[in-house]
């Protein structure tokens, strides 16, 4: 369960689906992004600008953007560049974690230039988040942002707490997930209006809340499903750090001898051999249908929530391109 | 040179001379960190717990207050919050990139409860501090703080770039000190004030960065002079770490020798034995002076300060306490 990130989403389909407002904002998000990361050194912006160009489709910024709405200000363009921002010191952190060797089958800064400059990475990327609210970001935006990042931080404690117990509950895997993931996707829809002087719209962050889920579940399926040319990372990584996810939660119902599994003894070979043996359970397309119900509930959310007919179409495409991308 | 922690400057004799106003602000900056450390379960508590018990004397609390004055509001006492936050979440980092197993005679968070979690617990502390400017933080005072927290992580970037370098000049290593630690000393003269909508005073910050750099310069100094006792961690720790510091930057001078040292493969015992030559060559004494003409300067700087005399008294005497402690 590295936060999900393996698998971009559709965000093209949303670009061309939105009027020119939002491709000339997510520009400008992404030049920010880059001067940000290249006005540090070389060293650095070879490291930070990997993380940036392997960085995905920027769901977390489109997400801000939409949620600001077309006539987003400057200010959401910053809180935009604030959420990928520390989007990215996680992964960068999350890789010194794992000590994982590749991240969308490119080498991570861990591995690239050691865990101790990874360290510093992150921190400079986290402080430069909060460094871009500074300019001209509301105090409510970085209410936001920091609480989300506290968030992010418990989830990775928790999952570290975790590592290696195979008897975790749903409960509390789902709970991890909540603060792991779903709270900065939380954070992404809540944000944008708030440099606006905006009101908080509880909806909104449900929508935010439900589809980081989704995100995150799906992302444990692939980590078992692969292919790894696909995911970009071998088959089993979740089960090789000792992350218990829902795909061997529940299949642990279906096939009990796996909640005995020693996974501090797992070699790769064997951790595919495991996935496979969760795959057989059929608990893959359990976990599907659980991600696409958050998604559906994601969908309601918005239903009720303060939007144009125009900016609920869009987020409810995100929405589907969180299923269609896994299915 | 990790930031400079070891010895505890002398807050005690600061809140004896300042009005009653002081050592009861302080109160509330320790219960207050106390709180923030102790809500997120009990392991949190015990590797953030520590940190903070271990924590010296708040120097930079004090800083906070006594720069935003007898009149400092709440925000300042969450701004002092803040500021230490980031103090130990830095703290935390340190030790995962050094290994460290004492700070302060104490096990570090990596050596006790291992570098992931080290890693995560200084996200979390560093996630705090901006959570508490979020409360009724001002702008400027996410500003200041983030871009301290930027310089930091320059700094530590610039450290580990440097590692193991014997002929790091001393302009660089001094560039690394203002960036590692003299931006949060900074900081914490500037951001008291801003919390209230004071101006920001270039005088204010300047003494903020000259008590700073002869801080670090200072602890280098004792890295290299011990006694271990003193310090809490044994002599030639920076040397072992590969950092090259100004004690060994101006003996290289007069002992040629010494900047032929391959740090790589020097064992606790032959640090030790770098430090002997080090000391041999008066370099600690030059130190130690460049060191007090920065007090000085950062004496100078206040008398243009817009300060009250009780102020500019207290101030003084926490910078006179920069170098009595190490004398």
């Amino acid at each position: 369960m590295p936060r999900s990130s393996t698998v971009p989403p559709p965000v093209t389909s949303v670009l061309e689906a939105a009027g020119s407002w939002l491709p000339s904002r997510m520009a400008e998000v992404e030049t920010r992004l880059a001067e940000l990361t290249a006005d540090h050194g070389r060293a650095l912006a070879e490291d930070a600008g990997s993380t940036l160009s392997a960085g995905g489709k920027r769901l977390r910024p489109l997400l801000v953007l939409l949620c600001a709405g077309p006539a987003a200000s400057e200010s959401a363009v910053r809180a935009a560049c604030a959420v990928e921002l520390v989007h990215m010191a996680t992964l960068v952190h999350d890789d010194v974690l794992d000590a994982a060797p590749l991240r969308r089958g490119r080498p991570t800064v861990a591995a690239r230039s050691g865990r101790d400059r990874a360290v510093a990475t992150g921190d400079l990327l986290f402080s430069r988040a909060f460094a871009e609210l500074g300019i001209d970001g509301a105090e409510q935006q970085v209410a936001l942002l920091s609480s989300a990042s506290v968030g992010l931080a418990l989830g990775e404690l928790a999952q570290r707490r975790d590592a290696y117990d195979p008897k975790i509950t749903r409960e509390r895997y789902l709970e991890r997930c909540a603060l792991k993931t779903a709270r900065l996707f939380e954070c992404a829809c809540a944000i944008g209006r708030a440099g606006d002087g905006g009101a908080l719209d509880p909806e909104l962050t449900r929508f935010g809340r439900e589809i980081g889920l989704a995100f995150q579940l799906l992302d444990d399926v692939l980590d078992v499903s692969g292919p790894p040319e696909r995911t970009g990372k071998a088959r089993g990584t979740d089960l090789l750090d000792g992350t218990v996810t829902l795909p061997l939660i529940l299949a642990r119902e279906r096939d009990p001898g796996l909640g005995e599994i020693e996974l501090r003894s797992l070699d790769p070979a064997g951790a595919v051999a495991i996935c496979d043996r969760i795959a057989a359970t059929g608990s893959l397309d359990e976990v599907r249908t659980l991600a696409q119900g958050m998604v559906a509930a994601a969908k309601r959310a918005i239903e009720g929530a303060r939007l144009t007919a125009d900016e609920r179409r869009l987020l409810g495409l995100v929405a589907d391109g969180v299923v269609e991308r896994y299915s």
